[in-house]
């Protein structure tokens, strides 16, 4: 057998979006409007997360979603029945949000008036990753089930993100999950990442989780 | 609380694809290569899947593989350590496979003398759908740990699919996965599908799955 072949493809690259993404952020900063930008694969339980993070966070913060999907209005139905304000971006086969997309729903949503926003992006490893949405921090779910290897197959995601939230951890001991190979993946590719082990279900590590964002908050309100 | 603001933002789609991709898969019929696209999400088990049907395809038919990856060759490695050939598509960033690379990693493994080949797409449940790669049969893998809403979600992908295959049914006890509901949003999207329901890892349904697809290979061939 030969030696694999290897072909290379080209990349197109968007500035006039990172542009966008820089004039948003400056503007959220003087606005002190907190905005997340979180990103996973599909299933991967940003939902979940989301109501679990939102129910401490509201306590506090006025707390808002930006929600986008491609073809329903399940996710924003289930925020809004916690009693969480959120707008929905129905993405009609987008497969990423730009920041002229989030730009729309913050001003749907009146984000003036809020402390925290999070968006939920599109269930996708590899487009969200190269568009800058705006957001002051970028957070990304790993799934236990999804392996311990992403780092090495969706290296940009892991690398553009400030924070790894590993989820579904009460399904460790059926996987061959290693989390220390996992952290020598990401001590690689991107060693200032904050990392919480996490399981939205079950509701293990969640206050860790929101304790830190509270400090984040907190810092950048003041 | 106000209603959910709904915002739709456009989809561009691209005909010259459409075009290759039917002009590739008259020469694949012609040339009686069974050109199999495989697609799911991150960590659904596309790999497993495809050493598992490949050790058994490969007993009959010649059978090869294009692996499509952002940025590692891990995949292809382990393919070919099963002993069956494989090119390795590096993307650089692309969130797909379009038809024309997809012909370049034919040209790349000689697909002429093969009977059977497989794509291993780029994890993606969004991008995938919307470009025809050319192949005869389109088959996506759904994880338990990924949840029976999904087809609601994702809808074109699970209605451009031919097969869906249910994997890792291993985890079924620990999720609230719904066999019933997911072929109920199936049989609305997409009522030809065929479904299999497979655990990759212990091996159960593989047989099922393979025999069906010997069935499709030998029709195509004659």
């Amino acid at each position: 057998m030969d030696e694999i072949k290897l072909i290379q493809i080209k990349e197109e690259i968007l500035t006039d979006n990172d542009r966008a993404a820089r004039e948003l952020r400056r503007k959220l900063t003087e606005n002190k409007t907190f905005l997340v930008n979180l990103m996973s694969s599909p299933g991967a339980g940003k939902t979940t997360l989301l109501l679990q993070t939102a129910a401490v966070m509201k306590q506090t913060y006025k707390t808002g979603v930006i929600e986008a999907d491609i073809d329903s209005m399940v996710d924003a139905e289930k925020i809004r029945e916690a009693g969480v304000e959120s707008v929905q971006l129905r993405t009609g086969g987008f497969c990423h949000l730009d920041s002229l997309m989030v730009k729309q729903g913050l001003e749907a949503l009146g984000s003036d008036t809020f402390d925290l926003v999070f968006i939920e992006n599109v269930g996708n490893l590899v487009c969200p990753a190269e568009f800058d949405t705006g957001a002051i921090k970028n957070v990304m779910i790993l799934s236990v089930p999804e392996g311990d290897d992403k780092p090495l197959k969706y290296p940009l995601m892991f690398s553009t993100c400030d924070v790894l939230i590993v989820n579904k951890t009460d399904m460790l001991s059926l996987t061959d999950f290693d989390m220390d190979r996992l952290r020598g993946h990401i001590s690689r590719l991107n060693p200032t990442m904050k990392i919480f082990e996490v399981s939205a279900k079950t509701g293990q590590g969640i206050p860790q989780w929101t304790e830190w964002l509270k400090g984040e908050l907190s810092a950048f309100l003041t």
